[in-house]
């Protein structure tokens, strides 16, 4: 594959990048991808009242997570507690505006725990679908997630003209 | 209540009427607060490949919604099927970098549906815990919608240590 040279071909990147690390429960790799206020050049002692740059994220059926702090150590949580993680992306579309980049896409999740008490093999696969927004900023090292929301899709819904409107 | 004079404020402001607008059943306000190519000089006859501009949407539970299209006649079908909503919003946080805008907050939602047949009354009211992630665009018009995620919270989740995972 020849080296991304668009907008569109370097935010496809980070978005898979970000998954990837999550694959190989690569929190250093992980940690990296997410933008710090510094990438974007506010210097972090100072209290910034449009809080420039941080970071926030909702795992499928969590609150919102504000911060480095919280949005770090709920990775560190997920992975503590899987042993194995697969996406599969489908539907993965990138809106590019300016500095700013908006990605959605399905989340095919293939999932499995640690292995229960005494035993050696993995715990139960579990098949999930889940939806993403992913928000990522353009800075001097690359694009960097500002932004992940993923929520489960809870009921077959194709856009068509019959769907049923949410309950 | 004065004008608002800081980005923080406008976007809070935009934030609020996109709510109203769904409390009101106001499709036409709706639709004028949801960004369009053209707000951002983009000429829509022309095929871009960064998708400049163009918006997405996941309702919860939903997949993902992308264009205007899609997008406002979700919101038509909401409309037409609810005739009460109503939004408290809690723990609004506001990160403006550049000309782009991130809300995360929480919304309290109590709807209710169309009377049964051959009666007078409301549906039922439903409650209903949800949380968003809203970006917003600078333009010209004023700040605009470029993506609204919505999502159900499952469980309870304080972000406190002994948090569980995500199953």
């Amino acid at each position: 594959m020849s080296a991304p040279h668009t907008d569109v071909e370097e935010v496809e990147a980070a978005n898979t990048a970000f998954y990837e690390a999550l694959e190989r429960g690569d929190f250093d790799a992980l940690s990296s991808l997410w933008l710090t206020p510094s990438d974007l050049g506010v210097d972090e002692e100072w209290h910034d009242p449009a809080d420039t740059g941080v970071i926030s994220c909702v795992h499928p059926g969590w609150p919102v997570l504000t911060g480095r702090g919280e949005v770090l150590r709920s990775y560190a949580l997920i992975m503590a507690n899987t042993d194995y993680i697969q996406f599969f992306l489908t539907d993965v579309h990138v809106s590019v505006t300016g500095d700013t980049a908006l990605v959605t896409c399905t989340e095919n999740i293939l999932s499995g725990g640690p292995p229960p008490q005494g035993e050696d093999e993995l715990g139960p696969l579990v098949g999930q679908l889940v939806v993403a927004t992913n928000v990522f900023r353009r800075t001097g090292a690359g694009w960097k997630l500002w932004s992940h929301h993923a929520s489960p899709v809870l009921a077959e819904n194709s856009g068509d003209e019959d769907d049923e409107t949410p309950t």
